[in-house]
């Protein structure tokens, strides 16, 4: 691990995004998801299933009587819209927001207990059981999400009303768990506080909010088994399945560990957490673990879509090259984690294969959990939905060809809230007089604060084409490094400066220039995105005489909507694709045309015969972005195609 | 319905096997499978799970103090042992074995109630309780087993003793149930005591017993439903399914059902008893019914191996189409039960179609769930096995790559035992003078008391060859009738009466040969075997671009043990296929071999990668029958291969 490659992020604030794509899912985000999400968590909307968690932390504040209402985890929702908010306030100042996270943040103060404790759960239903069950009652994971927002919001209004509640919490936490011999030796049963603890580290620079993250991470898995211990006589689900402790990556230390395994998201977070502490502490260990990990996460159980996680059973990775296209899982937020983890490796790392994940869920697997207008989210990402499979086969039950308005287990809705609207802080990385762009997003970033003079000034088409014009704005010519991303999907592309081809140096998939910047110069990269057929690698035995297609990093399919049922019956041909570009069809979408074919044949009531050669007659097919499927009628969808 | 067309089964006390096939099928019953089943009965199997069957009775009966143990059906493997032990005393006496029938037989006699009960279950746990929960525990199956054991042992012995003991027990359950209001009106939550009611009343002619089993069947999902008044304020799982009652057939009345449904073994059973009373009552509307299940559950949910219920959910049936080959359940009970329907169909009309199904369940879908040696059993039996995925991947996790040596609930191992002993009565039917051979099979039948007056000796290599020869024995030259099947597999066939090509009229899948036959006449049939390749309707999305390989009525597979690990990366092509009988292997198989294709690529740590053209290289395929896979090493095994 060389810590000169150390990059750090360009922080939010410092960027305006003025993007043809993304704009308008942040503005979705503000306008309807956020205030809907309120909306939610106040249990006024009608027929969506009660939240229950401003109730909860009314009856906790004493303000209102009654019982603890919906999961375990139910702070964690107000902690994720709290977190949303906040970001979207950064982009678009808000007053009335601004109360609203006001008000909320004093009734959070109002029900936090004098020693600092801070969950809803076990102050209404009896604190004597506080933190006897880390297993699997999240209370640290609750925690770990509040502080997210408690950092966020001091972030968006230099306010530290909500950082000092949690700040209290994290000081109760610290002196509860620790290696000490009158400290619990125990670690949260779902991950999430290991990476806000390092959020708070990069803010307070307080070492114990790192060395508490450390010992998070570090006494994971260590024998004698905590969680065994813990649960001693209690009747766990997953810790008595086949999983065991490795559901919760507790089987055995991290450092241990070579392949993701158990429940998706947890693997997600932890990873996230441990490469911000591989990072702070120079730890080339754990970060060559991480690398193991990354290899099998993404070498050998990932989607193309980005998304993680095939196994509806228990919400979890299954096997290497087990990537079955029917009864995945791939949750929305296991996706929304690997973000989160590309991103950290980018920080320790800048190489290419990150971002190109990074990109990958940003355009594919995690958006697809939503609804283009921000209205319904999908839990289980699949590549292939057959509807009438969903309603009548229960192996594919969880797969659901529509997504839901509001769930009783809320995450991924505030998750995606939280990742779009601090999406911009995701594009760019500054290392010494380097700045990194890791994703083309339209707008402006301000890198004066980074140590570099200058303003980029971003216009692209992205990802419907691959032409990105930067305008340098600087008050001084200066020599300055700028490092641009070439994906991993882009076979040919041009550079240059101000109309000048430009000799660029690539290394690990980013092309360097290094130059003396001056105001107005202008640099142009052209991306050839061609409409592309991938395979996979043929141990995953689903897509074995199949392919995908892409365009830059979106991921297409078909649906039913534009071509038709049986989408099994659909191959591609080797005739040419063509690509339009289409503004008012899915809000704005490049749709790929081409002529495949259609296995005819009614068979009538027969099953089985002797085989023939199929008869396959031409068929017009049209592709559209796979994060766009379910937004017109209900239907079938395929993203391997038969070819 | 025609009842002109009703044919009778030959009973198997006149036919004595001298099969290549099934006669080692039927010693390894005899010698392996009934005394293993024995011990196993009696707890006596060390390392096997306890069947607690005997204790149960002894305990009933007052000889032991103790629990009752073992499921709520355990009677019904006692009961299932006795029937199999019974057939086979008829095809091989054996006063040993007799002896033991008589002594348990004895002790079922302890263990009923003055009144006739006779349920362990109850009668330990207090009869209070009987006949409150026909949802789900099994009273009525149970006594329809022990019906059907009571009438083979009496067809083997002429011995009353157990058909005494349950014919009391019926009478108690005709006094207990029935249309009349100081009756009950429920019936089975699992059907079975239909179908054995059937039985009995064919022997003993009493209307009651018919009137009976038409009762069940008629009430079955009527309103207001039987089941939900019995269940109110308890929660039953499959009921509260969504399955609802018609995971039991039972969400309306039978003749109102358009589709297989729910649990897979219950509506073999009922459809097979619904056929003998349709048959009986000379009820159109009902066979009408049947033949429009029949049509759906054949046509529309059964594998190419005959076995049905694609849903390991509940053990049920998915829906029109839905067959994954690696998901499957396929229970062995399941294809049993189809085999029970299919005889009991051709009983009504000796259609082709019927016998092509029971023929393929008998050679396929029902015997690969027992090892060869009959010592260990699949309930599940997958088209397609990768033994890791068995063992990583829950959705995997009921498709065992090994077979089990005996189940906590173990229902298929007898219900084999009970199979391929009564085998000789599938094979014969007889109607007015015209005899029906539905399936070849080696040995002698006497079909004297059937009014032909003549025995017909046959000899053939079925299923390794398709040349069948026929030798007539009489005292008598008579006109009588032989109608011999030609399989809906079968392309071409030659028949000759000694020796000179025969006119035979093919009517509904049989020919008939009309003539006054003579002692001494030999008729041969030459069913035409080649291997073909099959291929699935494309609604069965499955196995679109695939092939099975069948020859004759056998559905053959590759399995690791001769083509090495990966399957899914081979594919057939046009090389012929060539077939050697190996009398060593597998206790003797026609195999089949020819080149095929394997899928090259060593992809180091890719996981997607642009389209290339695959390449395939020649690899030398083995394909064995599927019932003989998983007799050699675990390893993969695959019945639908790329084309």
């Amino acid at each position: 691990m060389n810590t000169k490659n150390f990059t750090k992020a360009v922080p939010m604030e410092k960027i305006r995004v003025r993007d043809s794509f993304w704009s308008r899912y942040m503005e979705v985000v503000r306008t309807s998801m956020i205030p809907y999400q309120w909306k939610a968590l106040n249990d006024k909307v009608e027929g969506a299933a009660p939240s229950y968690c401003i109730h909860n932390f009314r009856v906790a504040a004493g303000l209102e009587k009654g019982e603890h209402g919906g999961y375990v985890f139910q702070d964690s929702d107000l902690a994720k819209w709290i977190e949303a908010a906040s970001y979207s306030l950064i982009h678009h100042p808000d007053p009335a927001l601004e109360k609203d996270l006001d008000d909320v943040i004093e009734l959070i103060g109002k029900a936090q207990q004098p020693d600092g404790y801070l969950d809803t759960y076990y102050i209404i239903r009896g604190l004597d059981q506080r933190f006897t069950n880390l297993l699997n009652n999240h209370e640290l994971y609750c925690c770990g999400h509040m502080l997210e927002a408690a950092i966020a919001f001091y972030r968006a209004t230099g306010k530290r009303s909500l950082l000092d509640i949690m700040l209290r919490f994290v000081d109760l936490i610290d002196s509860t768990f620790g290696p000490e011999e009158n400290k619990k030796h125990g670690y949260p049963g779902h991950e999430e506080i290991e990476l806000a603890l390092m959020k708070l580290y990069r803010i307070t620079k307080d070492p114990k909010h790192l060395r508490l993250a450390k010992y998070f991470i570090d006494e994971r898995g260590q024998s004698p088994n905590y969680f065994e211990e813990e649960n001693k006589g209690r009747n766990f689900y997953w810790a008595n399945s086949y999983f065991k402790f490795q559901y919760y990556q507790a089987g055995k230390p991290l450092r241990e560990q070579i392949a993701a395994e158990g429940h998706a998201v947890r693997a997600m977070y932890l990873y996230s957490g441990a490469a911000d502490v591989a990072k702070e502490t120079a730890d080339d260990g754990l970060y060559q673990t991480l690398c193991t990990l990354w290899k099998n996460t993404t070498g050998r159980q990932m989607y193309i879509t980005g998304s993680v996680g095939a196994s509806d059973y228990g919400e979890s990775f299954s096997y290497d090259y087990d990537l079955p296209n029917d009864t995945v899982y791939g949750e929305t937020c296991a996706a929304i984690g690997l973000a989160f983890w590309a991103h950290r490796m980018l920080e320790i790392e800048p190489r290419g294969e990150y971002a190109d994940v990074l990109e990958k869920v940003l355009y594919n697997g995690s958006i697809s959990g939503m609804q283009l207008d921000g209205t319904r989210f999908f839990y289980v990402n699949p590549l292939e939905v057959i509807p009438e499979a969903s309603k009548k086969a229960y192996v594919y039950s969880h797969v659901k060809p529509q997504r839901q308005k509001w769930f009783g287990c809320a995450c991924c809705p505030p998750n995606l809230a939280r990742l779009i609207t601090s999406l911009p802080e995701y594009a760019y990385g500054v290392r010494d007089k380097t700045v990194f762009a890791h994703l083309y997003l339209g707008g402006t970033v301000d890198l004066r604060g980074e140590g570099i003079p200058a303003c980029l000034e971003v216009e692209t088409g992205y990802p419907w084409n691959g032409n990105v014009r930067m305008t340098v704005h600087t008050d001084e010519a200066a020599d300055w490094q700028l490092a641009l991303r070439i994906p991993g999907w882009c076979g040919k592309y041009a550079l240059s400066v101000n109309g000048e081809t430009a000799a660029a140096e690539l290394t690990d998939g980013y092309a360097f220039i290094s130059r003396e910047f001056r105001d107005g110069d202008i640099i142009e990269l052209e991306l050839d995105m061609p409409v592309e057929k991938m395979q996979a690698n043929p141990r995953v035995r689903e897509d074995i005489g199949r392919v995908a297609v892409m365009r830059g990093p979106v991921v297409y399919c078909v649906e039913e909507a534009d071509n038709g049922g049986q989408l099994a019956r659909i191959r591609l041909t080797d005739a040419p694709f063509t690509v339009d570009y289409e503004p008012d069809l899915l809000s704005g979408i490049a749709v790929i045309r081409t002529q495949g074919e259609y296995l005819e044949g009614d068979w009538g009531e027969d099953l089985y015969r002797k085989a023939e050669a199929g008869k396959w007659i031409s068929k017009e097919l049209t592709l559209i972005p796979y994060y766009a499927w379910a937004n017109r009628q209900e239907g079938e969808m395929r993203v391997w195609m038969r070819n």
